[in-house]
């Protein structure tokens, strides 16, 4: 039993790693609380019926399924397909993301909630996709959303969110900001109302395959060349956002009432933010941006690092009825998610985690045995009260050993106290990087910890 | 689909009770920090075979096990048991507890972990328990362990965690202490070491059923009327620590080997927590704690609520060999978890939760849209920024509305600023329990609320 292992697409996430997750989950935390989102935690499973449907075929493939405890082969035998089967034997799924479970739990609490509902959401997530690079089986997902309110306002401060916690971050990116009303009106204008999905899923996969790949995609998906010419028409405008609207206008696209309402909306949330921060230079509109198998309706947004080929680190947007499928209609709702892993990934890219984060534990403390130890015992004590995580090693093993755990354990300093020392009422600080030495009081250490 | 709910035995957590349980899980973190522990997390589901056999029959039956995807009715055509049936269509299942994952980690990273391994793991577990009253089929651990070392400092270090912890957080606590060994010595003297595990579970039951249902227990265990006779004599042992080592002597008991050393190591824990914490009166000597089902070896550990009626709130202990059956032998270890959903409980009912826990949120912003709107945006903007939680009604609805909103979420302040409160560049700060309200300029606006 030597042979262990973990299920594949999982992962263990051992300290060094954890304390860098913990900060991020710290600082997003932080940003949610100001804003005045308040938390909910649902449980890993849900009845099937709250998941299954709500993801497409695809999604109710991949969700991982919880066998009920009994008899399978019985009702195996009584069974006629592997679906009634599966019915029989399974009646809870793993969460699939955060946002159906909200749904479900803003249906369930219609009465109490105090609404408009800002609620954010950081648990793990389960899907039984093909593990690859970068894809996991087990993922958080970091949630804020806003349920029962239209303005726009929402969207300014989600924006905000996002660039606040960016810049606590000292992650330089860039919001990107686009419509879907915007979208839905050219659809409408070619005459292609109904496949503003498979035009949403095309446009999406403009970074991956280019123009090119775009257009063999709409073809397959028998657009016209006549209106595969109006989407690249569409696609090729550029420049600052106010240069954009205005081309919107010069090919006649704003005449349609839906691409008129999408520009309109566009404009009230740079307003607002304007007004709320005093600029808006980090939002950019980029008309390309689709998000395309989501059930968004009005604002849709992505951020992006700047200092690194990376997709897209966060997104989110306006959906027109969140909870309508739970027998709880017209609420309308806006959200933003954090790309947790992709987030770290950068951030570790650009070595931008803070060097407190790389050890929690400030001194360790080396035990001598003998008359010292009453001394050192205290000694960690008074640090631990004034605040200062520490450490002392169980036993008087070799100095050696004692050195090589600290060393591995990236403790910044260790702290010997020897019989001469005690004698002299002082301690030894040692900083493990530089090697110097300083004899202290024990008034003096706990200064020379703190700072 | 109105008819929503949610998996029985599972819960949601909305922003009340999350807000009061992330205190607590802060309160927790932050002692484990101070004392060196390391964060670890580990995946939700694991292989079957590194779960199974570990928690006994019981627990193998009450595992969430997970489906694999695939044609589960043609594994059952050709499967004769149901067990065998079990074991093609699920390979995985959700983690019981917190310790076997920890010993499968520890096992994994052998080579590159610094020993001691001082750990701790904040996370659900998940079992098929029948839910009841204070019984749930999600439940969160809290576990802080070190592998790794066969010090008796680090005991003494775990129940200075415990007492930091619920120092910090006004409960007051008896810190219940018991050895193995001395319920092992005591086996083997009456001539039962075979059946310790028949003894320790009617003793652990003492608290329930009294020591007529326990002499019960025994007598239908076969122990004779001699043995029960001596168990009673031991169960009877009454005083200060010192008083019932004292008897421990009288009557004999000290003569077996293992005995005296559990003695030894209770002395010695008590020694070590005195010398570093300078008094051990929150510890007593209870040598009725059994902690029947565990696999412990040495010390034993509970925590009991002084002021309200609970069982224990958290326990732990010293077991001799966590990873042997993960392939990595002879790695001695001691850990203690807390309870949270009973501290929870406790803390609730003794009103113990701080204020500040039950809203996040500092002030709600009043809107009445037009010339106010962009002073009220950058009032907001100007609060975040200077650390408070705040929070703008998204639009300016009725004023009624937006007070009733402040209430229901529990919100202290309001901040009103109309056409009036714009020219004369100030701000009403209402205070929505006592009713006041303040004139005041934006510099005076965040000093109030900063406090």
């Amino acid at each position: 039993m030597s042979n262990v292992s973990i299920p594949k697409g999982t992962r263990d996430f051992g300290p060094d790693v954890m304390r860098k997750r913990n900060y991020l989950f710290a600082v997003i935390r932080n940003a949610f609380i100001q804003y005045g989102f308040e938390p909910l935690e649902t449980p890993a499973m849900e009845n099937i019926e709250t998941l299954t449907g709500k993801y497409g075929d695809e999604g109710d493939k991949l969700m991982f399924r919880i066998l009920n405890n009994g008899e399978i082969l019985e009702k195996a035998k009584s069974s006629e397909t592997n679906n009634s089967l599966i019915k029989n034997v399974s009646e809870k799924a793993l969460r699939y993301d955060l946002t159906i479970p909200f749904a479900r739990y803003v249906a369930m609490n219609r009465v109490t909630l105090a609404f408009p509902f800002r609620r954010y959401q950081m648990q793990a997530v389960w899907r039984a996709d093909r593990p690859q690079k970068g894809r996991f089986r087990e993922f958080y997902q970091c949630d804020a959303d806003v349920v029962g309110s239209n303005s726009l306002l929402n969207e300014a401060e989600l924006i905000a969110v996002y660039l606040d916690v960016f810049k606590s971050l000292n992650l330089n990116v860039e919001i990107r900001l686009n419509n879907r009303k915007i979208l839905a009106g050219l659809a409408n204008l070619i005459g292609a109302a109904e496949r503003l999905t498979d035009m949403t899923i095309a446009i999406d996969k403009l970074d991956k395959i280019e123009w090119s790949g775009v257009k063999q995609e709409l073809e397959k998906a028998n657009f016209t060349s006549e209106q595969i010419a109006k989407i690249e028409a569409y696609l090729s405008i550029k420049g600052t956002w106010k240069e954009q609207i205005a081309q919107l206008h010069t090919i006649g696209l704003a005449s349609d009432e839906q691409v008129a309402k999408g520009i309109a909306e566009f404009e009230e949330v740079m307003r607002l933010y304007q007004s709320m921060c005093g600029t808006n230079d980090s939002i950019v509109m980029d008309l390309t941006l689709a998000r395309g198998l989501n059930y968004y309706t009005g604002t849709i947004i992505e951020v992006k690092a700047k200092d690194v080929a990376m997709g897209s680190i966060g997104g989110g947007g306006r959906y027109d009825d969140l909870t309508g499928i739970f027998g709880f209609p017209n609420m309308s709702g806006v959200g933003i998610s954090f790309g947790l892993d992709r987030i770290y990934a950068v951030m570790d890219e650009l070595n931008l985690f803070p060097q407190e984060v790389v050890s929690a534990t400030k001194a360790l403390l080396i035990q001598f045995g003998g008359v010292a130890e009453p001394v050192c015992l205290n000694t960690v004590r008074q640090l631990r009260m004034n605040g200062i995580a520490a450490e002392i090693y169980p036993s008087a093993e070799k100095i050696k050993k004692q050195m090589e755990y600290a060393n591995k354990k990236q403790i910044p300093f260790v702290i010997l106290i020897g019989d001469t020392e005690v004698a002299q009422e002082k301690v030894i600080l040692k900083n493990m990087q530089s090697g110097d030495q300083q004899l202290l009081s024990l008034a003096e250490l706990i200064q020379a910890l703190k700072n």
